[in-house]
C-alpha cells in the first residue's frame, strides 16, 4: 500500500482538512501517478457539501489531475516512468456496449466510474486528485505534452474536454455565430477553442464588468443579459449558444436568441428544472441539447490540440491549505478562471 | 365581389353560425377555388375560442382546404379551371428572406399570413375554408392528384405535412426505431408516413384501448405511458420521438425513452410550459426540438408522394351543421382522425 496525503470533506458542513490514505500498489495494467497539480472544479464544491446527494465521506475530490508517472503495472505497456500524465472525470468504463466500444465511455449504458465518491468492485470509495498521488488503469490516463504549462494543463481535463467535444460534435467553426453564455470554467474554454475553430464569438454575461476579459479571452462581441435592447437585436442571429451556465436560468430567452435551426447546448444541471417554452422551438425549429465531458479518445484529441496550439486554460494556483478559501471564492464566481491546487505544497 | 357562404364563430362562447360574406374577385396571379371540402383542425377550435388570444371575430376557420379552380387571374398561369387543389396553413409569405427564398416559408423572418385570422394589407382578415369559395395566390395553392379520395386528403394541407416535414427532416426512415406520442389528427398521420419511410415505428398512448387501430394503422408495437414497467422496459431505446400532443404532459418522462444522440421532436405547444430536465439532455446527448408545418414546396412534395403511396388521412365526413357538434368530439378525442366537412352540403 502507498501511504498518501490528501485533502477530504467529512461532512456536507465542515471545510475540508488534511487526510491520509492509502492507495493500493498498482496492479496489472494500472499506473501510479504523482499528481502535480489538480484543478478545483464547481462540482466538487456540490459534491463536498452533499448538494447532488450520495455523497460519501471522507470525500476526496479531484478529477483535473496532472502528474508524472511513478511507477507502473506488470502488463502497462502505454506509459514509461516520468512521463507526464493527466486524469479526468473518470477512471474506469464498461468496455463492452455500443457507447463504449466507440470511444464516448461517458453516455455508454454500462456507466463510467468516477474519479472520486464512486463505490469500487472491492468495496472502497474511489478519491480524486486533492492528494498526492493516483492509482489509474492506463487506459483512462492522459498523454500531456511537455510544451505547456501542467498546472494550466489540469482543468482541460474536466472543463477543457466539457466544451471542445460539443464544439466538435456539432462541427462548430468558421462560418459559425457562436454565443457562449457563462464566462467562468467552462464558458473562458468555451470562448477559446470556438475562437480557435474559426468561429464568431459573442459570450453572453450579466456582469458588464467582464466585457473586458471575454476579449482578452478572444471573444469578438459582448452582451449584457440584463439590457433588453441589446437581447433585442441579438433575436435569431446565433447558429449555436453554448450554455456553460449550473446556476437557475430561463432558456427561452436564449432560445430566442437562436437562428432557424440553430442549437443550445446545455453543459450544466440547474439546481430547478427551467421551463421550455415549445413554441420557442417549434416557430424556428430550433434545438436544444446536452453534452457531457468528453470520452477518452476524444480527451486526448483535445489535448493534442491544445498542445498543438497552445490553448491553455487561464488559472490561480494556491497550495492547498487555500482550498476552503478557493470554495467560498468559487462559489462568488472570484476567479480567473480556475483555481489549481500546487499537490507539491501539501504538508 | 363573390358572395359567399360559410361558417364563423361570432365570440369565444358561442356556437358557429351561418355566416354571409364576400370574396374579391381574383386579381393578378390568384385564383378563385370552389371548396370541396375541409378538414376540422385542433387549432381551429383553440382560435374559435380565443384561446390563444388575438382571434378577430367573426372567424371563418378552416385551413385543410380542398376545391376545384374556379376561375384564375389575369396573370396566373400555374392552374386550369378545373384542377384539383389544396391550401394549406398559409396564403402569403414573404419571399425575400433567407428562409423564405428556400422554400421554408414558415419559419421566415418576414412571417406568413395565416389562411384564417391574419389581418390583410387592404384591412379586412382573411376567411379560411369552412365556406364554399376562397381567393389565394397561385404560388400559395398545391396540386392534387385525382387519384386520391379528395375529403380525405384535406387533413394532409395541415395534420399532413406537420407530420411529414420533420420526417424528412430529420432524415427518419429504415434503421430507425420511432415512437409516436399522441394518436389523434397529427399522431395518425406521423404513424402512416413513419411506417412508409420504412422506420420501426411504436405507438405510446394513454388509451390502452388504442393499441387495436394504432396497429391497424401499421404501427409496429404500442405501449400504455401509464404502464411503468413498459416504459422503463423502453428506456433508451428509440431514435426519434414525434410529440403530437398539445395538451399538458411531461417531457422528461418522454426524453428518457430516447438513445444517446436521439431526438424528440414537438409539434405541439401545451398551454403550460412543461419543465425540462438538463440532465436528461446531459447523459445521452439527447436533442429536443420543434417543427411546424412545412414549407409550400415541400407539401407538394408530400401530396405527390401520398398520391404514389395511397395515403390518405383517416376521416369521418360530416356536413355543416354539424361542426359544434364535431368541435365537442374533437375536444374530446372522439375521432377516427379527423372530422372533414362537406361543404357541398352547405345550406
Amino acid at each position: 500500500m502507498i501511504p498518501t496525503k490528501g485533502y477530504a470533506a467529512h461532512s456536507p458542513t465542515t471545510e475540508l482538512a488534511p487526510f491520509n490514505f492509502e492507495r493500493s500498489e498498482p496492479k496489472d495494467t494500472d499506473v501510479l501517478i504523482e499528481i502535480l497539480y489538480c484543478g478545483i472544479c464547481h462540482a466538487d464544491i456540490h459534491q463536498a457539501k452533499n448538494e447532488y446527494g450520495g455523497t460519501i465521506y471522507p470525500l476526496v475530490p479531484g478529477h483535473e489531475i496532472v502528474g508524472r508517472i511513478k511507477s507502473v503495472g506488470s502488463n502497462a505497456k502505454k506509459f514509461k516512468v516520468g512521463e507526464m500524465v493527466g486524469v479526468g472525470y473518470f477512471i474506469d468504463s464498461c468496455k463492452n456496449c455500443e457507447d463504449g466500444s466507440i470511444g464516448e465511455e461517458q453516455y455508454c449504458d454500462g456507466g463510467i466510474v468516477p474519479t472520486q465518491n464512486s463505490k469500487l468492485p472491492d468495496g472502497t470509495v474511489s478519491k480524486g486528485g486533492y492528494s498526492e498521488t493516483i492509482v489509474v488503469d492506463e487506459n483512462h490516463v492522459l498523454h500531456i505534452s511537455e510544451k505547456l504549462n501542467p498546472a494550466a494543463v489540469a482543468p482541460l481535463l474536466c472543463a477543457g474536454i466539457t466544451t471542445y467535444s460539443p464544439l466538435k460534435h456539432w462541427k462548430i467553426g468558421r462560418g459559425h455565430k457562436v454565443a457562449v453564455l457563462g464566462l467562468g470554467g467552462l464558458g473562458h474554454m468555451a470562448v477559446k477553442f470556438a475562437v480557435s475553430f474559426g468561429a464568431e464569438v459573442t459570450v453572453l454575461s450579466g456582469s458588464p464588468s467582464k466585457q473586458e476579459s471575454a476579449m482578452a479571452l478572444g471573444a469578438h462581441h459582448f452582451i449584457v443579459t440584463s439590457d433588453q435592447q441589446q437581447m433585442k437585436d441579438a433575436s435569431s442571429s446565433f447558429h449555436f449558444i453554448i450554455d456553460t451556465v449550473s446556476a437557475k436560468h430561463d432558456y427561452n430567452t436564449y432560445l430566442n436568441l437562436l437562428k432557424k435551426d440553430g442549437t443550445m447546448i446545455l453543459l450544466g444541471v440547474p439546481p430547478e428544472m427551467p421551463q421550455l417554452s415549445a413554441y420557442h422551438l417549434i416557430s424556428k425549429r430550433r434545438n436544444i441539447t446536452g453534452s457531457l465531458i468528453g470520452g477518452i479518445p476524444e480527451t486526448q484529441e483535445m489535448l493534442d490540440y491544445c498542445a498543438q496550439n497552445n490553448i491553455t486554460s487561464e488559472i490561480e494556483i494556491i497550495a492547498p491549505d487555500y482550498i476552503n478559501t478557493a470554495f467560498e471564492r468559487t462559489l462568488k464566481g472570484d476567479v480567473h478562471y480556475r483555481f489549481v491546487i500546487d499537490m507539491k505544497k501539501i504538508k
